[in-house]
């Protein structure tokens, strides 16, 4: 059991209204494979520069996390800079440095060909496909993507998501690939494209499941402090597939579980720069902020026909 | 047992990417009472002029719905223009006409002066607060109130909501009160103000209610189309508060159960121009989409301890 996670890892300077911090460990791999690791391994599949700095490796270096699908490439690590608004709704990129990031074609270690679960990270739609082909027989596909390669390489992403068993895309995303603007429907019409499930991450206001007829909406957990978007979407991907794997069964019930954890590992991912509160989070903690989430939507009509007149 | 509601009514011009009405019934007073009387007997104080339609009056005109507290005077009934974005998120008021509304002081029936439960719909916090003061005995009193009273009469509204149990409130309206921008801390901070209760309302992400250290996220009903979101607020309020007064006690899961009852009526308001839908829903209809709603967040977390290495 392990999941292969195919991403970026990077070098991120951040500034947001509580802060800023300069070349911390971020990328979509890292955010993903610090959160599913708490559930189940994780094969890493991604590239770093020549200068990529030991403690960021040190903080990877973990029992459950295979670091054999690692490139260290000549060159520079991908960098991204980034600035957000006051409310943190939306986010300027000052700054995108491609670096050896640009030449990504990975060659899939043969242990990790062999594993089952493949998450592809918001990445080029091609490269998703590329990699996802090298897998000898892929069963839970789980893809994340982005507004760039659906409005620069729709067809590409089109083509991959035939592939893809769940997605996972925000609510403005779901809106400009389909062109609806009800976000249910929305993610309705994505399961119309290939993938059996969408999960619509909504940010403050949770994630919002749809899978075979059935719509399961979670709200996030009400955190005391936001410090830094930066990373939860794909940490929320970590903590639900981590969740689903670890569970086995894609049933309606394992689904809406996995969703819980995907928003509780999230919650984790925003109240620090970077990945830190990731590496420190314990067992018992996940737990109580999973059964809190549960019983913020707890609610029982029975008996209430008679409130009607 | 019954409502006493205080607000408007009005003829409204509306356009939305789903067409377009001219004066039509509106008003908040309209929305709210024609929500509530599925639940409990509703006592209608608002005021309109001689010119107010026949159709309009004969709308209104329920076993449920008392009208003794509707004044006619001469002049022109209250008029709203609104033209909604293409995603319907964001409107922009052409026209407001206060027209006999300007003068608005009501002097409340004996019979009504004695009902418990008041709704003070979203109109100037000072009028809020002068027709409170001619009931009896209060005991479940509900407000709305909006930007506009927020940015011009803020103290006159922190003066009203020390008299009011429960807000009902929007998201960006409760950041902008509050200063908060996260939105349970907005809610936890209006707590401070004086309502022991706070209801955050959200659009299509549903509402969320703070109560007691207790919170409760409720999702909306998922609509296959959105008309026109006018009045959306007000229906809300109205399911929210006639499931309350009807079920009495003020417990939490009366609370949560009548957060259900609030986003079903409200999906009927946006499913159509005008009152139209709130005349017709049938008691069946109600039950199912409360059950439905309740079906989206139901998640058990059983036996997923081990899910976490």
């Amino acid at each position: 059991m392990g999941i292969a996670v195919v991403g970026s890892l990077g070098l991120d300077t951040i500034q947001t209204p509580k802060g800023r911090v300069e070349e911390v460990l971020g990328g979509s791999a890292a955010y993903f494979a610090l959160a599913a690791r708490h559930f189940a391994p994780v094969h890493l599949v991604a590239v770093v520069g020549s200068d990529f700095p030991a403690e960021a490796r040190a903080a990877l270096t973990l029992p459950d996390l295979d670091l054999s699908g690692l490139e260290i490439a000549p060159g520079r690590t991908f960098r991204w800079e980034g600035v957000y608004s006051e409310d943190m709704n939306t986010r300027r990129t000052v700054r995108t440095e491609l670096n050896v990031f640009e030449h990504f074609r990975p060659e899939l270690p043969a242990a990790v060909r062999q594993l089952r679960d493949v998450f592809l990270a918001n990445i080029d739609p091609v490269l998703q496909r590329d990699v996802l082909a090298q897998f000898t027989s892929p069963r839970l596909v789980l893809a994340d993507t982005m507004n760039y390669w659906i409005a620069n390489k729709r067809d590409e992403l089109l083509e991959t998501l035939k592939r893809v068993r769940i997605l996972l895309i925000n609510e403005e995303e779901a809106r400009e690939l389909t062109g609806e603007s009800l976000t249910h429907k929305a993610a309705r019409a994505i399961l119309a494209l290939g993938p059996e499930t969408v999960v619509v991450k909504m940010g403050e206001h949770g994630a919002f499941l749809q899978s075979r007829g059935e719509y399961f909406a979670c709200p996030a957990f009400p955190l005391e402090t936001v410090v830094d978007p930066t990373g939860a979407g794909d940490t929320f991907a970590g903590g639900f597939m981590g969740a689903l794997t670890r569970m086995g069964r894609l049933t309606e019930a394992n689904l809406r579980r996995a969703v819980v954890y995907g928003c509780v590992l999230a919650s984790y991912a925003v109240e620090e720069f970077s990945v830190g509160a990731l590496l420190r989070v314990e067992r018992g903690e996940v737990l109580r902020r999973a059964e809190a989430i549960t019983a913020m939507t707890r609610v029982s009509l029975d008996n209430t026909a008679r409130v009607l007149r």
